[in-house]
């Protein structure tokens, strides 16, 4: 996607990634050419992440300093603190830059995690006294894996530090979502109202729902751009795989409300074209598309929150969108039913279509029938853990 | 690229492929969604190619009747005779289709060349009354190989046959650019003035003034895009393969007098980083850019000619361009140098830019060191070999 679509999405921000840009092209050389914003034509608001989730998905050595590891391409050996997380990042310029963590696999053994959590702490207040630059803002980012009182003890603490945002780290890690929802419960709260709440690595579109019930303000994830370059797209009415036949000859749009340039200029015909042809093409249109719909849902849940009608609007999409969580029973083991058809654009759940997830990176949980969502990782994050910012489209 | 970055691109026509279109989608599903202009969402005109280069790339039979081959993916023979070939380009609904030859190998022996010719001018012949539709321009195509008398006869032939346009078929496929310029002077003169014709599967900037000489209107040719998609950038100044170390830092845009979207927005070290990130989104930017300065190419020639200085424009551009023919006689050896510098957008022919080239499709000819041309012609048509609206992209 070039930047001008990126913004026609209604995107209110991008993330850029502090490992990746370091090892390609380096940051001297983001620097060099303005900033992350000059170097991509980036107009909107841009967000880096520390490297943290990245760095710990290599092989590597972890003490005090900070993390050993070797990059990627040149096997070069390097040290990423607290400190060159930071440098990287005033050298990359975005606006908002993240905490450098350390980022512990789920499930993890109490004493790991805790002995983790300090570190974390006292890298955080590093990355603070670290800074150079006061026109970007860092934010801390919460860890504690799924322990409640290690959660709530990273936001006090992280809290006490003063941040001028916050991030909920260590989630989209395997944890399954009502893990997810369980630390959510004990920690968002804990942060400031009038600061920003950023919930890392996720997420789909039924995450949005969960992660703003807790007073979360920002996301960030991988999986919608991935689903898109496998044809898998989002609608109101449920998930399309517009691969599948049955839309060879569909004349529709992959959504009929959709304003975005895919739907507004293409059938769901075309699009099955371009993939069955491997039209790179389609996986533009494609990513187009599931970004804007996230775009168009966050206007829809702020719309509701507004109107004083959250907990309708919510029921209301899930009934027609079908997940593992709300109110629509019927779908209560899958991720979504795929079962668009042009024939029923305004159709409600299908009662056929509580199949488990195909395709997407969401681990496991109490569903079965998930051996796909292993593989699936494999496309993204650098380990293929998670979603938080390891993509590279 | 999407339909709306072709058109910013100042394309006047875009080609599109019998054979791989009745191969995936399929023109029943074509002309169901309302042809390939609904289909795809192009307002420009479209002409789609007969299928007779394709075809003739894989295991065949010929006779009277037609080729028969099977298709790519089902193995399912079919055979197609000027009256399918047809049937389908109607079904496909282009603006201008093509009659259906029997393209010939370069070199090709006499007999073959005269046996292929005289069944050709019988396939066009049934091809103008196989026509059902009175919206599409049907082109004749004048083949012959590289006999002049088989040329001129078909040339004369065609002419005779009152097609509304005329091609001039069986060239871009290893004859080299000394014979494709002798063929060319033996046709394009026979063809009639107040009818468009048009060079198939030609070219690079270099053989559009060689076209544009002999009086050609249009051309097709996919190694423009295939230039791109491996970082090698056409500007006034010569070529520029954005991939080498040299533009990590560079500022400037693959060229500063350009209009395109790529070079307003971005620098040729964020290109430099795309390619080697290896992002989807570099191989966009690099087409955008190099179909834009084909355009303007073709604007520059258009307007030496209203202003008759076509001489001198021409001469200009080599002098600057570099190529293996043209006036800059330190570029006899090369197809153009890529030593185009941030330091002198505006320099001239550089002394030591005559290597041989690396990328092109173009044949070897008298050239040598030319071994890579091969294995470049992989990625595209059909066959590999040649430029005849056989890509894919």
């Amino acid at each position: 996607m070039t930047p001008d679509q990126v913004v026609a999405t209604g995107s209110q921000i991008v993330l850029a990634n502090t490992y990746h840009l370091a090892l390609q092209p380096g940051s001297d050389v983001v620097k060099r050419l303005g900033g992350l914003h000059s170097f991509m034509n980036m107009p909107l608001p841009m967000l880096t992440d520390s490297g943290g989730f990245q760095v710990f998905s290599l092989p590597k050595t972890v003490n005090e300093n900070g993390v050993t590891f070797k990059w990627e391409k040149s096997g070069t050996p390097f040290t990423m603190t607290p400190e060159s997380s930071v440098a990287i990042q005033e050298e990359l310029g975005a606006d908002i830059i993240m905490a450098f963590d350390e980022c512990v696999p789920y499930p993890c053994d109490r004493s790991y995690a805790e002995q983790a959590l300090e570190r974390t702490h006292r890298w955080e207040r590093r990355c603070l006294e670290a800074r150079t630059r006061d026109d970007q803002w860092l934010f801390g980012i919460v860890q504690g894996s799924a322990f409640e009182d290690l959660r709530q003890q990273s936001a006090r603490e992280l809290v006490s530090m003063d941040f001028p945002g916050y991030a909920i780290g260590g989630l989209s890690v395997g944890e399954g979502l009502e893990v997810m929802d369980r630390v959510l419960g004990w920690t968002a709260h804990l942060l400031p109202k009038h600061k920003p709440r950023y919930l890392m690595g996720v997420g789909l579109p039924e995450d949005l729902w969960c992660g703003v019930e807790h007073g979360i303000d920002m996301f960030d994830c991988v999986i919608p751009t991935r689903h898109a370059r496998g044809g898998l797209l989002y609608t109101f009415q449920g998930r399309l795989r517009v691969t599948k036949a049955r839309y060879r000859r569909d004349r529709l749009p992959l959504d009929t409300t959709c304003p975005c340039y895919t739907c507004q200029n293409f059938s769901r015909a075309y699009l099955n074209h371009l993939f069955a042809a491997e039209e790179v093409t389609g996986t533009t249109l494609a990513c187009i598309h599931n970004i804007t719909f996230l775009m168009r849902l966050m206007d829809m849940i702020r719309t509701s929150i507004r109107e004083d009608r959250f907990v309708e609007a919510k029921a209301d999409f899930f009934a027609r969108y079908g997940t593992s969580y709300g109110p629509n029973k019927r779908n209560a083991v899958g991720l979504g039913h795929e079962e668009v058809t042009g024939a029923r654009p305004g159709g409600g759940a299908r009662p056929g279509g509580h199949r488990s997830n195909q395709n997407a990176k969401r681990p496991a949980g109490k569903r079965t029938g998930n051996k796909k969502s292993g593989s699936a990782n494999k496309g993204g994050g650098r380990s293929g853990r998670g979603g938080r910012g390891g993509g590279r489209r």
